[in-house]
């Protein structure tokens, strides 16, 4: 089946971030690629990715990135398709500076930004389902189902306090 | 027409930011709603407004607010529709705490956060095209003319620095 | 006996945190009931809960959560009883996200805020004894006998240095 | 009539931040003082003050000091009365210092901190109403007309918007 | 006369920051060129200029941006020539976001990177005239002067503090 | 021996950095004592001895403390001997909530801050010998000696790279 | 008379701030010199001046600088006086630069740090006057009167809130 | 060979982060040197040093130092060749302060700042290179290789994510 989700990132080493929104995206069964595009290493081959993404049929592209995050903002910049931005910790400023470059982008050219790290991956793919939804039903079935499931999660595992 | 966008914002005093915003809107022809919903004083009507929001047509929500905007995050625990955050800048942290607060959401509820202030509330609105043009490519078709139109731009404003 | 005091905490994560609240709350032999409330994921439950919390009995709301915290001041919101904010440190800010995401509310709707972490915690309980105290001398000397013993064990230890 | 709650501040230049906590406590007819007691410049003054208010029929303490704000802690740890902490803001670190400065108390002394600057001082007072609150229901029913008037205000102010 | 350095900026608004840069260019005689060169606006165009700047005679590429300035970072994944990083001031966060987003480059695809603002532009200049005087004694020659008479300058207006 | 310095800190747990500042004022032969003194825990105990070092024969008085770090500023309050202010590393912030807390002070009195943790403990006692050395020119002589020392060590420590 | 104390900056705009240094010092009847002296910029000007400040008579200095401010800290390499280090407020980061540039020295070179800006100035400058009273009581008896001189300017300054 | 690079660092402890730098110099076949030179520690030695570097053949400076790191732009004042800064990490601040102090130099004296860290001493190594280059195609070609096969590596390294 063809992609309907991109999951990039910068280095090989983000994968250990960006497996929880492929993780996600699994659990919903949505078709997905996943990829080292790194703006800085192959900044060609990521022009090349961001435009002609839309022709292959992706339809949001979830980008992950640390330090001088540019790649999510630069696929942007190449593509009209909605990205969403993860942050990646970074070893040395906590993540501060990935959210900063990736959140702080110029009007015209919007990269849809999520929390720094693990939360960050999982909710790029929730939102992705999400946007997928507006269009398709069945998807926003199943997230109010996995909302639910979790909300049930929350009160039983609140018993579990006492 | 019947709304598919709506903006809502967490003070009057954000309008200032958020109108930017509509402009897109408008500049798009896109049929949007804007309204001040308070997450901290119209909690139930806040609730009420984002639980509704799917069946009334919406398709996208961008909340904008500052401080401890807690309205972004808060309309996404009501719907499984995209909502995008655009922290509003505050006074004495610079929007800081906007941006952490919307931001920052844990794994399961995704907001799509854009930069602070004006560019932010832009990039709202274009994101909000954008995942509609994931379905409709009139609305992809416009934001590549929109972008050519602004690439034009910049390239005879660089004349104008000689 | 009915509780006075709610401890509450938005995710069984903040337990290790809270539980130092509980603690000092059983040290002054003070009712409490503890729970697992999650603004964004039990949102409805959250706002029944604080609706609800004043007819129970309760006095004071402890409410600890980390990153975009959002549970005290949402309880806040719904609610007129004394809300303290524990921020609950966070993997990738250190906490600062949840520190400026529960203190920085707006005019309208307080949240008493404390220190990032254990510290914190414990003195969201203290704080707790002394709003119960503004009416109940008998709190009041029990946190003036415990000031006196801590003050006690500071010289003591001071010695314990040489 | 004998005051109920005390508001200081650290410097005259507060004034301007925390005589909006003043006219919220007119607002609910609350009996208070106000005062300038400095941590640094009128040390034992302060001793003394925070050490006798409880006996002169005080119930709460609001303090707003900037910079290394230490009036609310000192005062809370020669008190046990809930002590209130407003951070004003500073003319070179935005208040960040004032709010690092009163919140990060250790363990043992609370201060109830609020948000920087005005909407702070406005809360505290807020909180001091809703901290008598717990034990004369009339100052709690005053706070829930409160809300509701604003809540009203809010839903009005958002049909100016169009 | 062919330019050895390149003056590009994100933006026109940059141009109240980078023009100083300039200034320091035409005191050292230093043919140059100066461009809007837009990361996210004309990303093509930013690949075709950096990628053929060598060709075109150009020996350092000065870099202003702000936010988010991924140009810097990108022009140099383009190009080996050096790239100087400046960082515009931003208005919500100081230029600390445009900062993070210019220095913190991975491994790989370096950006020297100036001080925030005006200052840096200077410097950014000043370092260009350095990297050509590393094979161009005039330069170090020119630079020494300059030195030399502020120097100068600086005991010289001591004496006016008298 | 009367003791001319007075090494104090905040709570037991700041020893760790606070011997550091000991190690080296008994490598100067500085009588010296040291103490527990906590400006939250023992207001009155911290008042009295900072209102009676200098007659006890205390030149100089090192503080060290976390968090809210008050005890400099305090203690500064309350003599007018110099005050060095130690800011101990914490456990949330990083020690950035205890440098502000501490070097923050309002104009009137003044606290010697040095850096977080370690370092900052070893200056203070550094610090400290200087300042005695300002009317004694053995302690000069031994601070230009244990610089020189140090600076064989470095130029000897530098070949050892190789 | 010879000067005591030694009040430099590290550029004529910093003039602004260390006025507040020199007006103190010019209350307390102490004989000051006050310069330019640029690290950057007169470097062997600093160096030279630093090195001779002991044996012409100097007991303290009192060194000014903003952004990356390193001024105080050379100057405390190469002089073993005591170094008082005024960070002066910035234009791009609120002075924060200046701080940490000036606090954060290594172990072994101490400089006493005091608050960003006017604050820092003014207490600089008491600092200086408490070393110097050290070993000539009548500066510390000037000290305690000014003290009890703004003590009662405190109290009375509290009565015109009223 | 005459070294063309000098690797300096302001105490052993940055060799960690440095030897990245001289690994990347080897890898070129570039002749360097390595030196430990403390601007606190080894002021004269630093002066010297730096003074001398550019007729010993020297053509680029890269220096790495922590805290309050005062070398890179010492070294700066004190010659005109172009320097290379590298923040390296900081216990306490996360290298944040080491960044501000190298990067935030007033204009006349430009310091050439790269990444916190690993990346930035990598970097630092590369720039160096690529000015080397500006007068030398091999290295230019050399970087270029270099370049290359990383992005090939990348596109590898994308597959086993598979």
């Amino acid at each position: 089946m063809r992609p309907l989700v991109a999951v990039i990132m910068g280095s090989q080493s983000d994968w250990e971030t960006m497996r929880h929104a492929c993780d996600i995206l699994e659990e919903f069964h949505i078709p997905f690629e996943k990829k080292v595009v790194s703006a800085h290493r192959t900044p060609d081959f990521m022009f090349a990715y961001a435009e002609t993404a839309e022709e292959r049929g992706i339809k949001v592209i979830i980008a992950g990135a640390g330090g001088a995050a540019h790649l999510p903002g630069m696929v942007a910049a190449k593509t009209t398709l909605p990205v969403i931005g993860v942050p990646v910790m970074s070893k040395t400023l906590n993540g501060l500076d990935s959210l900063l470059s990736i959140v702080q982008m110029p009007g015209g050219v919007p990269v849809a930004t999520v929390a720094i790290g693990k939360a960050g991956a999982v909710n790029a793919a929730l939102l992705a389902v999400s946007i997928l939804g507006t269009h398709d039903s069945a998807y926003m079935d199943a997230l109010r189902m996995r909302r639910e499931a979790i909300r049930k999660q929350v009160i039983e595992g609140s018993d579990q306090l006492e």
